[in-house]
């Protein structure tokens, strides 16, 4: 396994390929390392041996010991830790740890491979363990790249005016395939080895140059990743953990880039790209279920402390919002648990969580992201909107009145009045924060797309009869 | 294991102890019929070979096998089972299955009194364990009082004006003690044949006499139930399989009653009754996750079934709304999934849900009882209000009127159209579907007990460290 | 004005025409007392001269003083006046007061009659105000029979299998028109003397003969009432004002029924049909505006009675969830005061309230029927669904022990506690209470219904060149 | 009245008294012009004649045309007025207007100042007045200073352990008296020429000393203002009127302050101290019925406009959204007007709106911040949390790949699509757009301030005796 030495070693000697705020920038650019921080401690934490059972597995491949990140779920079991580890490494960085995006990707594939190659005589699913058995032995970071840009969404792929606003293949050569298109919201990417690229959608026989999938470097030539970072409020003097973590999107433009044949793993069969795309917002949602608890964690945390500090700790109102946000994340968390108990073994082996399960806590989630906020904003007060910086606080003229002035319960410092609100504020009348509440809703797919999912995979029709039978109506 | 007939048979050679609309009246009166046919179905279900695994267990004590309804759980997947046995019953019967209350009784007792005598060198254990035995051997049905009528919810048992309003022990006898009170909302206990009385709350050293918990005879000497039915509308000729099932809940008065004491489990072991009554709600509201998820079936099926009737199936509110009940009655039954999966072994060896994933499934449920309810109406229409009776149809005179105009989309025959719609008017507009939604809420105990007792459970302190960590909060 | 004799005596006069429960019943059968009743107030209340301000109005026809229920509103005072009205009969029934729907229809045909003559010289006003002059004079009360039963809701009136799913005219005479069809949901009919028909929905040009309305009397040959009533529970010994009014919903079988041309007013004329449908619908939910406070009125009072009773009025969950209904009551009745302060004046002098205030007044009110019965249900806890019968409380063997038990806060009787649970116990788990609660939703128009007219009238474009202005997007 | 351009130049000549970011900073620094600008548009729109009768109104004191956020409301026309202006002013800004802070104040002294006199033979009106005159005059602009920093919740002012932790006075002297204490959340105050000074609760007797109102000088020696600018994203080439306009926030300390007698206004008359925080709160959140329904708007054109880009506006969920959006605004509109129809006349001549309809319209107001936020990012798509900068845009590179990769609809240009997405992206992912909900929720008071006020004011015991009149309860 790999130390978060040598994953940023390596980030320093890729191509710079990254565009941001009008400049072409490396890897070790100051305003990326708040992700780089935050992928470290997939490391930093999974070399830990009191955390072996948890952050590591065997790899089913070799045999060997690899970080879980790399890791094809065996059992219901496996799933389980992986929802749990997501769950003990949001909480350690506040917020989203983002590197289940390339195991994720990985476990769909580990199917959608076997699955084309069983029913076409393909041999997907060779490539795939190939390139597994080197992601695991360089223990890898990856994106998921899924999301096209997706022109006018009335139209299919093949519909639009321009026919790049969907990633495509526009030529098969012997070494490989040549890709154009453009993929959007790849968190992680400017910091991550690897980009995975899915489907985006179900496809038609008409979109079959369309349906493809394929593993590149990051910094492939071709590649070009335009970015905008989500970093927290920087701080000068109260340096605190929270602080410290961040993330940056990239919107990756693929420029014609050769991708070798070794790397494809799907290329004109449409009759599974709509297969991949789902099982991979399968995989995702589940992760889901293990972060957006640990989102509510933290929420809930600061409500409860900001309620102690202002005195208010014991009011019903106080109380009441609290178990809501402990309902919200344990009704998510339960889901996830739910969806591992219930879920199915793949012809591949993998382990697939149930998919009702998955989406109704996905789901749950989504819909009560804007409302965690607004409860903690209803308990903090107008404070976190107005607290001056921390520069009033160290000013000799007035930071004498500042601490005089913050004093709330007696007891608690000045400087710890200051963190709470500080961080508050960041969490909620930062940019960041705006950035956290939008992700909220549509990462992993939108409240609406887990709608889809749900009633497309409910049984509904057994539930008819019910009624039926219990109506009485025998037609 | 009994069968239906048996415990029919024996419902009519006991004491007529039951007051209804000012007549005393025996057990085989026909507005009781409704609740015998559902317990009922907990005997015929069982006896079907093809049901074993699921309806019945091997007994802890006896190793015969016994009605699951009789069995103290063993394990996580006794859990999980007792909750999916749940929602098949209440699928079947279109709602509560009622016999619940008396297997969450007995092991909330099986762990209790094994608490009460390791720590008071009592024998309340092997009381317990002799009632069970017979219990298990006659295949029995019980209520469970709980409620006591209470007064003044603002005072405690010792504190009333007049000290009955909270059961109570008047006095101990060589044979036995004697206890005065009334318990109310005792579902079941018409046709029940034993009552297993718990305490409503926690108690203080003044409130000892109040601590008392015990079994008795439904029909024993100086007890009267004074009875309210709530039967769906009795139908005369479209006859449905929802219509034959219905409950009845007693007042029940305790007036003087004797209790051997081998029927007795706590007596004056104050410390205890908080313990024994939050076990017993933890044990039904667990039954709930899986109670109301089977209501919601019915709703969900109900809803769909008039949305194909009405000819809007595809419409994007009925898809959302439909989902929306998916994701309550799935969210609900996630989380008794993972009360299972969580649960722990008592020192008595009985297993015992997660607290806090019991309660937040529950509340999930008793916040959407209405709802559930508007999404039905919302889809029906306002015609389960205002169809006329089952004689307009079958009314010479008017009934091809009748037929024509009640005519939605081609294909589908009056008489479905009219069962479709009788049933939803049942599950809207009568008195039952009343008593449905209050019991929705109250039942097992009402959201806001549930959310003391996740407000009391929860690791809240672990959150707030959570975020002073990240707030770099050192005090 | 009538007299409530003159009213009841009249209904012993005219034909039997209302099948009820398998019999044909005149209109003095004690089943349909409760909504006679009911519309009995609006004749008892208005000849009180201290109520002749708000409860008459003078006759723009005839200058004479006249019942307000019998009114064209000539002004935004009489729009505020009829509002608060509203609320005022529907706080003295305890629900809702009916009569609304014939003054309702009236304004409509008021407006419409006076635009199709103006724009195709026809005679439908002059008809329309001899009608009105008749009408007011003999103070009548009326139906208004606008809901088809629609057959296949995803097809026009001509694509139905059976053209007669919604009413049309089959035949024109020198003396009249033959209409045929049945219009359902028909509150007030069996006790009203008049039927004014309007239609449905908008029509298309192959829907002309679907187009028409038209007044009739209630009796007339060849319409049959087919009827439903819902009554509050009946009472023998606590008699109660809340008991004494009910209502009856006809589906209204139109055989075949010639409507003289005098009381025609409109007739083929398609192109007015959704003009007359969407305007009595929005005279109906401004009249919602006034009624649907009243309903949390009454609600909100046993909610706030049953919290004292309980002993918990302080608790900050019944402080919160009064202010709840407290906000949904006067959020609702202001939109309908903003409605009357923003109306206009149509070409026929009539005032018309404001669509969009109107309609987002009946939507909230809509939306939240099934939540304010929820908060009744939370606060009164249990008792509602399980208190015994009068007859109990009556028993001489038991009745001790009833009131003894059913004792809650000192210096409240027994008796005032029996009343109070049981009025609560009609407002929540009778079928009463069901039809209260679909009616809630679907009266006057579903929120479905109200949603669209707000799209369809709110000024979007507006909106949108306000963010373009901010945007500084010029194109 | 001024014109903009002499209110900024006066501004210049004010004693730099402002702390910004460890700076010391003048009133004509770049960051606060988004707040100046924002002011400055009551000036500009206010000259033009057009909107004179909107904008504009005669004085009572001297008959003189004067900016209407300078006048004292003297009949329902004039709150419909004020109401109407504040949305009118919110819509071309974006956002909050923020001069209605001062004529709140202004009109809540107008009513206080008179009582006192009526009742303790003081002479605070007269000061008043005098200082109303020269405000009118001088068309000044105000801030009101109410929220203390109110140290620990749970005690009263004169049990805080910091006396001035409320601000009081801490001497009198013949010139006036010396203040002492901070004031927090102080919108509008670092360019407001006038700071007004109200209690923010009520008071007891020992709180005598806290019970002070007075007008003061922005720039008055010992006053200082530690200030947090909110304002929107800087734009540096895309340049739009949304982005001209933004606030400042300041703690404002006052460190023994002398304030003439002729601006004091209350001074110890502790019984007035309630009744002066609740009608300033009144005033306000009756400004609130106008402001909030505008920033409604403004999210629902982008809404509405974004579906329009996206090529989903016709999709039910945006309808429905946009239904909801449009509900939300007319609702809390509806009510302002209410609280105008039914306000009434204080002795000081002065017009009071409705408190009960004034404070459920600011509920419901400051319950749906968050979801109104919520829908904007659910039919925006995650573009706004990862749009990359302008810079991309223009950046010769790149450009053209960008233009490229964010075409949706076709005929919409890229520039605009860029634009709207940026400002959407403004709306939900920038600290100004926490700010905006965080204010959303507390400003002029909490949701649970209102439900207090709700709960105080309504007459729920009247509503209690109509459940006891129907239920026949006569006790």
């Amino acid at each position: 396994m790999r130390t978060a030495e040598e994953y940023i070693a390596k980030l320093k000697t890729m191509r710079p390929n990254i565009y941001l705020n009008g400049e072409v920038i490396a890897r070790d650019d100051p305003r990326l390392k708040y992700g780089v921080n935050t992928i470290s401690e997939t490391f930093n934490w999974a070399a830990d041996p009191a955390n072996e059972d948890l952050l590591t597995a065997k790899s089913h491949l070799t045999g060997e010991k690899i970080n879980r990140y790399c890791h094809i779920h065996q059992s219901p079991e496996d799933l389980l830790k992986k929802q749990e580890m997501t769950r003990f490494y949001c909480q350690r960085v506040g917020g989203c740890i983002q590197r289940c995006m390339g195991v994720d990707a990985l476990n769909a594939l580990s199917v959608v491979t076997k699955n084309i190659d069983l029913e076409m005589g393909t041999q997907y699913n060779e490539h795939f363990l190939a390139y597994l058995k080197k992601y695991q032995e360089e223990d890898l970071v990856a994106n998921c790249a899924q999301t096209d840009v997706k022109g006018d969404r009335s139209l299919r792929p093949h519909q639009q005016t321009d026919p790049d606003l969907y990633l495509r293949v526009v030529k098969k050569t012997e070494e490989g395939i040549i890709v154009r298109g453009c993929k959007a919201h790849n968190t992680i990417a400017p910091y991550a080895d690897e980009i995975i690229v899915v489907p985006t959608r179900m496809m038609t026989e008409k979109d079959a140059d369309w349906a493809v999938a394929f593993a590149i470097q990051a910094d492939a030539p071709g590649v070009s990743q335009v970015v905008r970072v989500s970093n927290p409020r920087p701080r000068e003097e109260l340096l605190a953990p929270f602080n410290n973590y961040g993330s940056a999107d990239s919107l990756t433009v693929f420029d014609d880039v050769l991708i070798p044949w070794e790397r494809v793993f799907m290329c004109g069969e449409y009759k599974y790209a709509g297969q991949l795309a789902s099982l991979f917002a399968t995989y995702h949602r589940h992760s889901y279920t293990g972060c957006k608890p640990a989102t509510t964690d933290v929420l809930m945390g600061a409500t409860a402390l900001v309620a102690e500090y202002n005195g208010i700790e014991k009011s019903s109102q106080v109380r009441e919002e609290l178990a809501e946000m402990v309902t919200i994340a344990e009704l998510v968390y339960a889901s996830g648990i739910a969806a591992s108990v219930k879920s199915t073994k793949a012809p591949s082996g993998t382990q697939i969580p149930d998919i009702v399960y998955t989406n109704v806590g996905r789901y749950h989630a989504g819909i009560n992201v804007y409302r965690e906020h607004e409860i903690l904003a209803e308990i903090s007060g107008g404070l976190p909107a107005t607290i001056p910086s921390e520069k009033e606080f160290s000013n000799a003229e007035i930071s004498a009145l500042m601490d005089k002035y913050i004093m709330r319960k007696d007891g608690i410092s000045a400087e710890a009045q200051q963190r709470c609100f500080r961080m508050i504020s960041d969490l909620l009348c930062s940019s960041h924060a705006g950035v956290v509440q939008v992700a909220g809703v549509h990462g992993g797919g939108s409240p609406i797309m887990e709608r889809i999912a749900i009633t497309g995979q409910y049984d509904m029709k057994a539930k008819k009869n019910l009624a039926k039978y219990l109506a009485g109506i025998k037609e």
